[in-house]
Formats: structure tokens, sequence, C-alpha cells
């Protein structure tokens, strides 16, 4: 370990490792890219994983009626136990529970958004210098936080040509005696994938035999498209134990709100002795999320109606299928039809843009030429895709295809320099 | 570094060590302490430092007006920056800049809580095998912290007879070439002090000499009774790089919201280079306070009125003199008059307490008999006094005083066993 020595000429402090160490890959790819749109089309932002950005989303007035009256009652200011109030966790537990896999209130942390349970959930189970699995393509703060803390990550691969589905064999490789974790995120961010019970199953195996915990992504827990059924870690494994992370941003769309949970998902008592006493201590650094929106919690949770969550899954499939529909025509595109969360995956047949050396300059060029921003798949570990938000309102998403197309079409060599109208 | 290996036979899930290391000392105490009180005394608790709890001190009528219209408003539901949004920052800064200390937006970073805005400071600052220099009695959190992260403490000494100013020269003698930062609380929990113009420069000097940053939390700043003027540290020097720590919760009453904040004070580049960019990364971690309460601060900060603070300053003061009166005049306790916060400390002259071992059986013995809780000076790593919380209704701190005297009258024995009434 680097130690930091006071300089004693200029006074310049040093910042620690760990600050260091603390990267937003996000942030730093997209602050390097020269994203200048085209000043004769408006800019359509198919970048960012904010589902209010667009105003088409508002959240709902049960909602906003639970906490107006939070803070009218006056009694949410003061502090809350550090793993949240006794009601609030009893709340998630009863909206979580299933006979397969029951939650209590004491089964429930609440947290500083799902990134704040994320972060308890790898500070509780790696010590710096054991490693974690990861998905790739994933989402980045798993890397971000485990780096902050000095701990390695390792990579599975999710096939985009088995719907996102991770390489279990590969998986399987990659785990070793320094394994404290696998971390899985379902539904996806970026795939917009949705694992099936026997894929859920199987993971859980490869954990079983390995004896390594699972901490399950779950923020997108029943965001999924019309015929498709969501199944959570928890419910598909009686061996396993399982941090699942959860919370208000996306369903709810309230990510500012910062309420997320872990629900412990112990099993034979494997977190009893030493996981659950270290969540509980780890908890009392910040001392737990904003305790109005805690004191609203029960009633969002209850009171929101399923209306409201059924017309946003509705419009979130309806630009998805609009997506794929444009996109799956396009030669030198491979759109991989999502089933769930808010997002779509695109792969770029790079080799047919000639003068576009990958996805960053791809995404690059998409933005100087049509003012079109998706993320180039490099955030997510995953080159020559870029993601695609679908919370966008839908004449944007039509718009945002066409150019798309149009950008292609003029970029697009196809395999036989003769072949001018190229057949995918 | 102990590696945690897998456990191959029974399924155990170890904690990290950073788990391990992580304790509430309060809890800790508190929880081994047997607490039954005399059921015919109704309990009163002057041991929790939330001005909530007795409902005595409800929030201002325009904060809560300030949330409400911001939550109507929906325009604070998306992700803010991890820093905070730019207004609200700017809103801090205003409220805070000064001629000599001047601030800006972009010295602010919004945090959860000012418990995370010392967290975000000390992990910027120090390396695991650092040190950090507390002070003794002090706050809890900042060991809790600093052991969560590997680095030690030293503590320097407050010194009760020079109205708990710092010991310099000890406190110097405490500083060597792993010293990371100097960490002072002014006003003080658990003393309810108040540093002098000079006191301030005095410590700023012993920064300078030996080049080690201050972390000023002054999460009770301008909390201070009347006669006694409030000087933040910043304003003191401008040579030492400071990071100050603060929030809403004890001036706006408001705990639970979890609203803090970083003001970085930085001298001649010295934080430019690494120290303001390693706090926006740490920031990113957990991505910022709520965005309700963030969308609420410029009015919160600008429309409460300056009669709100003065009440609630002068009730706490009143209830200062109070017990302080009653308590100077009982033997065996030495209180130290407070200037500021919500605390006085009173000392134990436990020798003349016979049978009464420490502060811990005093405490507890004061919960049997008389129902009364204070918090031992152990919990504060300052033994044989006791800490009393002032916000307390008026009608309760008079009787909480009064059985106080009592529990001293039934236990002590005065320097002579013929001198019947002891004379301080
Ligand atoms: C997979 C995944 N997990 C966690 C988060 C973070 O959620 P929160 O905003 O509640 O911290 C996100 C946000 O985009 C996400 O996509
Ligand atoms: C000295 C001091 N600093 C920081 C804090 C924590 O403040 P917050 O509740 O904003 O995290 C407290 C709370 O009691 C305190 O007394």
């Amino acid at each position: 370990k680097q130690i930091r020595k006071q300089q004693k000429g200029t006074w310049k402090v040093q910042a620690s490792t760990m600050a260091k160490n603390t990267h937003n890959p996000i942030r730093k790819i997209v602050d390097g890219m020269k994203l200048t749109p085209n000043p004769e089309k408006a800019m359509i932002a198919l970048s960012i994983g904010d589902p209010t950005v667009f105003k088409n989303l508002p959240p709902a007035v049960e909602l906003e009626e639970a906490l107006i009256e939070t803070v009218k009652g006056g009694h949410h200011n003061g502090y809350a136990p550090s793993v949240g109030y006794e009601s609030s966790r009893a709340a998630v537990a009863s909206a979580l529970t299933l006979p397969e896999a029951p939650l209590e209130a004491k089964d429930v942390i609440l947290t500083s958004g799902c990134s704040g349970a994320i972060d308890l959930c790898i500070s509780v189970l790696a010590n710096p210098g054991q490693n974690l699995l990861i998905p790739r393509p994933g989402f980045s703060l798993y890397r971000t936080l485990a780096d902050s803390l000095g701990i390695e990550c390792k990579y599975y691969n999710l096939l985009p040509e088995q719907n996102w589905e991770a390489d279990l064999k590969q998986m399987e490789s990659q785990i070793d005696t320094e394994t404290a974790a696998i971390v899985v995120n379902n539904p996806s961010n970026p795939c917009g994938s949705l694992f099936t019970k026997e894929h859920i199953k199987d993971i859980c195996d490869v954990a079983f035999r390995h004896k390594v915990p699972i901490i399950a992504d779950e923020i997108y827990a029943f965001q999924v498209f019309e015929g498709s059924v969501y199944h959570s870690f928890a419910s598909q494994t009686t061996e396993v134990p399982i941090l699942s992370t959860g919370g208000l941003a996306k369903k709810f769309v309230v990510p500012g709100f910062r309420l997320g949970w872990i629900t412990i998902h112990d099993r034979n008592g494997a977190f009893e002795e030493e996981v659950r006493p270290g969540l509980i201590s780890l908890s009392q650094r910040i001392l737990g999320p904003n305790t109005i929106v805690q004191g609203a919690l029960e009633k969002i949770l209850t009171k929101v109606p399923q209306i409201y969550f059924d017309k946003i899954m509705a419009h979130l499939q309806a630009n998805a299928e609009v997506c794929y529909k444009h996109l799956s025509a396009v030669p030198g595109l491979n759109p991989i039809k999502p089933s769930g969360a808010m997002y779509m995956m695109i792969g770029i047949d790079i080799e047919h843009f000639p003068g576009i050396t990958d996805d960053m300059a791809f995404a690059e060029m998409m933005v100087t030429e049509q003012s079109v921003f998706c993320l180039p798949g490099k955030c997510f570990q995953y080159p020559n895709y870029f993601r695609v938000v679908l919370s966008v309102p839908e004449e944007q998403m039509v718009t945002a295809c066409q150019r798309i197309k149009d950008f292609c079409k003029d970029h697009y060599k196809g395999p036989s320099e003769n072949n001018s109208t190229p057949v995918k």
C-alpha cells in the first residue's frame, strides 16, 4: 500500500489511493468524446438512464401525495435507525416476500439508492485482494465500487445470441478461491434482457457448487414486457445465500429520491453470523436514506395502482418494438430484442463501416451528423455495440431510428462492393 | 491483509475486514448497559442527540412549504449530479461565503448527511496506515469511519478547565509524517463548547507548521448562545487548506433528511490537483443526497427567518443555564458551562461516590434509581463525565436536574466522613 508522505515544501495535499481508484467510466468516456450535434437537427439523447429526463413519465400522484402527507405529518424529521424505520423495512418485506423466498422486516436494509445497496453488499462480502464476478456487458458501478475498495473484478460473458444469458462454463472457469461473490443483474442494464427461471437455476447451481454467494441487482424487478415473467434469484434457490438489491429509482421513476434496499435471503444461516451484522455495522457509516421518503414508503409501495406501471411498461415495450423493427432492417446493425428494463443493445458490423474504427467513433459521428447520441458499448465493457434508452417519447424514438438508419445508409459498405442494396 | 477463503464444508459466509472493523461505540456501550428505569418515575432520556425526539422543536413552516412545493413542482425527481444540483450548491455557497473565506458553487459538495460529508473528507485525505488527529472527548463517528477504512486515530486532548480548548502542545506532539488531517469539531459534541478566534488561529498555526490539512466539522455552526460569536475555521486562516462539513440536521432540526455538505476552502491550490477531483470521484459511489431536499435547499437556507433559530438557541441556552445552576451546586458534580451546540458535559468526582466504579456504573444507577439516562463519558472516550442533551422541554430539564441532585445526595460521600453537609 502506497503511503502518502506530507510534502513539506509547496503545500500540495495528495488524495488517497481510494479516491484515485474511484472512477466513473461512463463519465470518463463521454467527457472524452467530441459531441458536437448537427446544428440542423435537434439533439436526441438516447444515452441517459434517467427515466425522468423527457418529462413523459411523471411519478404517480399517489407517490406525490404520500410524500406530502409525510412532510405535513411531521413525524419523520428525526433520525431513523441506520437500517431504516422498522415499518418501512416491513413495507419492503411485504411487497417482495414470496412463499419460496420469505422476507421479514429484519431482512431488509434501507440504503441511499440502489447504488448504496450495492456498495454495502460488495463492502460486506469482499476484502481487498479478493475478486467479484461481474457481467460483461454490464452496469459500470460494480467495477467502480470494486476498484474503489481494492477488490478485483473478473468478467463473465453474456451471450447476445442467447438473449444475453450468461456463458455458464466461462463463468464457472472464472471462479477461484478468492471469489467473494457473483454479481448478477436481472433484468439487465444495458441489455434489457430477462433471465428465464431455468437460467437463474443454472447460475445458482454454479454458485452452489463453489459456495459463492450471489449479489442480485434487481433494481429493474418486475419491469418486464407483456408475455414475459420476472423471477427473482432468491425464488429459484433454497441453497444459495443471496443479497438482492433494489429501490424506487426505476419502477417509480424517482431516481433522485435515493431510496434503495437490500433484501437478505439467508440460507441455512450462511449469512447469520457475520454478513447480517456486518451489513448493520456498515449502514451506520452514513445513517441510511432520507426519512421523508422512508415515511412515505409503505404508501408508495401499496397505493400506486398497477395501471401506473402497466402504462410505463407498455410505453417501453412500444419503443422497443419500434426500435427493433426499424433497426433490424438496417444493414450493418444487429439489435438484440429486449424483454424488460429500459434499454436495448445494438450490435454494429463495424467492418462494414469503413472509416469508422469502433463503437466510440460510430457514436461520435452519429452525434455530428444526425444529432443522435447513444452510449457506445465500451461504457459497458462491450465494444462494437451501442445502447439505446427506451424511455424517450415515441415520436423521438421514431425520429431517432430514422436518423440512425440514414446514418448507416451513408456509411455502410456491404460485403460485396457491387451489392448496391445490401441484404442482411 | 487477512484474505477470506471460501469454506467448502458448511456454508458460512464471512464478512469483510471492513465490516468487522466498523463499530458504533455508542450503540455498543449502550446495548451493554443495564437500563431498567425506576417504575415509579417516568423515564427522561437526556441521551439522544436528535433534537426532534421531544417534539418541542418542530421544523420551520418555511422549510415544510419549500419541501411541499418541490414535491409538487415535479422537477426534482431525476438524478442530480453526484455532487448536487449546481443551484443547490450555489445556495450553500452563498449562505456560507465570507469575504475572508469565499465560496462558490464549485466549492460545495452535497452529501448524504454530515456523516456522509465526514466520510468523504476522511476517505479523500487518508490512506490505510495513515493517521488522523481527533478530539477527546469527541464525536464517535470520526473513529468509526477511520477504523472502517483502516486509518489510525490519534487523540488530542480538550481541556475542561479551559472551556474545552485543545491542548496545543499535546496536539502538536501527536503529529507525525503519517498524519493525514486534523479533525476539529466546533461547536462541539459532546462539550457544547465554542472556540475563540484566537484558539482557532492557534490550531491553524499547528496545522500550518506541519502542513497538515484540517477537517472542520462545523455541523453546529452558528448554534451559539447569546453573547458568544461563532467563527468558522476557514475564516481564521489564509494558509491552511480546510474541508468544512455541515448540513441541515441540527440547525434546521431535520437530521432524518440526510442533507449534508462539504465546503472546500482551498489555499494556494493545495487541494486543486488531487483533493477536489478526488472528492468528486468519491461522490459518484452513491450519487449524492435526496433531490427533493436539494430542490428545496435554496428556499430552506434563505426563507427560514432568524427568529426560528433564535428561539431554538434561547431554549437551549435556558436549559443550559438551568442545568448548570442546579448541577454546579451538587457536591460531586462539575458541570462545564457550554456556549453552543446542544450538549453539556458534567464531571463526576467518582472517588466520592463509593460503590460507583465509573461513569458507566453512574449512568446505569441513575437510570435504575431516578429514570434519568445520560450518556457516560466513555461514549466520547472521556471517562468520569456524563453528557446531557439540552434540547429537552424545560420542565423535563428541571425534573431531571432535581433527580440527578437526589441521586448524588444519596451516594455522595464528602472528603471527610464527619462533614455532613459537604461543601464543594
Ligand atoms: C443495473 C443498475 N443497478 C443500480 C442502479 C443504481 O440505482 P440507484 O439510482 O437507485 O442508485 C442502476 C441505475 O442506472 C442500474 O442500472
Ligand atoms: C459533531 C457531529 N458531526 C456530525 C454529525 C452527523 O450529522 P448528520 O446527522 O448530518 O450525519 C453529528 C450528529 O450528531 C455530530 O454531533
